[in-house]
């Protein structure tokens, strides 16, 4: 069966994408270019209809959402331990995927593209600003969570919640938010980024890790 | 192994309960009331420290996000059949429930508590009619999944796709949305509340299923 990734640089597909190098599967990578506007080509809305990174595409399947495809990544790749196997442990990671991506990820949703809230721009205004400040609340739970990686967000293995917080502190950058402020998560995303797979994605997709401008 | 729930009335913590009493499980229930505060009380912080519902205890373990707790649960009762237990059919469910849960849910947080977004009030009213509007698109894809169901969300058990179908529906109400304009999702889940343990959930819980005020 053929897996092809439909992702754009920077974007949260980095968690898919950094899974499958990870994973060491063979994959077809396809960008979209957003500013471009590529995920509302008629070509794309025709595989996603709601015109979103990432998409997966295995053989005849089109998923979407993170958390889907991590954890069919994770059930066609046991090896990979893209997350932990089983018990308690695999619970808690999988709580803490659900919160980056119902919590972190709608929130920075609110400092780039508060137009997606009302049409009103002085409440956008008040609304990115408010989410800047919830944003720099949530990096410091990843904080605490980094603080306890042992080594990895997950335990022995990097996987995808490392990746997801590579790609929230990356973004907490454009919200003004220095990765340096939150050491344990820098030298955490560092390190991960150094993995020999996820350098590969991180080369892809022409990523800066730290866009923090002081 | 002791369970206990820790739940709201209506609130999102409705599909664990669902979910706990279509396996079967022996657990204690734990109203915890969300308009006198509880959730905020130093008791209820010591378990869950974001004063969220629902928090499931499962011996020593306290497990939080509905994700996480409806795949601990699936994990813990496979025979309940609360997801479908592999292949494309699971991917697409887990794909459904990431979708309600970080898209329709923090949609209808806009509708129900704008102030969690701004401090002003004209933004914040701005901010509510975006999400009404948005919450009533949401919903339409939901009717279009609904038509699809064979006899279930997720396929020939009911599940955790249905209880929060239930949940986002029934919320649609307090948005000035009649169920009754969304036929199929409002025969789903009128089935669904009419399964012997899922009337057990909204006795103990006392929800009006069509909240609807014309």
């Amino acid at each position: 069966m053929s897996l092809k990734l439909y992702y754009a640089s920077g974007a949260c597909s980095f968690v898919p994408h950094a899974a499958l190098e990870l994973a060491g599967a063979a994959f077809e990578p396809a960008p979209i270019k957003l500013h471009r506007g590529e995920q509302r080509s008629p070509e794309y809305l025709a595989i996603n209809p709601r015109g979103q990174v990432p998409v997966l595409v295995d053989g005849d399947e089109v998923i979407t959402q993170i958390t889907a495809i991590a954890l069919h990544l994770d059930a066609k790749f046991p090896q990979a331990h893209l997350l932990p196997a089983s018990g308690v442990a695999r619970t808690r990671a999988l709580q803490v995927l659900a919160w980056m991506n119902n919590t972190l990820h709608p929130t920075f949703t609110h400092v780039f593209m508060p137009n997606k809230f009302t049409s009103d721009e002085a409440a956008q205004k008040a609304v990115k600003a408010h989410a800047v400040e919830s944003y720099r609340g949530l990096l410091q739970e990843i904080e605490a969570l980094a603080a306890k990686a042992s080594p990895w967000l997950g335990g022995e293995h990097p996987g995808v919640l490392d990746a997801y917080a590579l790609t929230l502190l990356r973004w907490g950058g454009f919200a003004g938010i220095d990765p340096q402020t939150l050491p344990q998560t820098w030298a955490l995303v560092q390190r991960f980024a150094a993995l020999p797979a996820v350098a590969k994605v991180i080369e892809r997709e022409r990523l800066e890790l730290n866009v923090y401008k002081p």
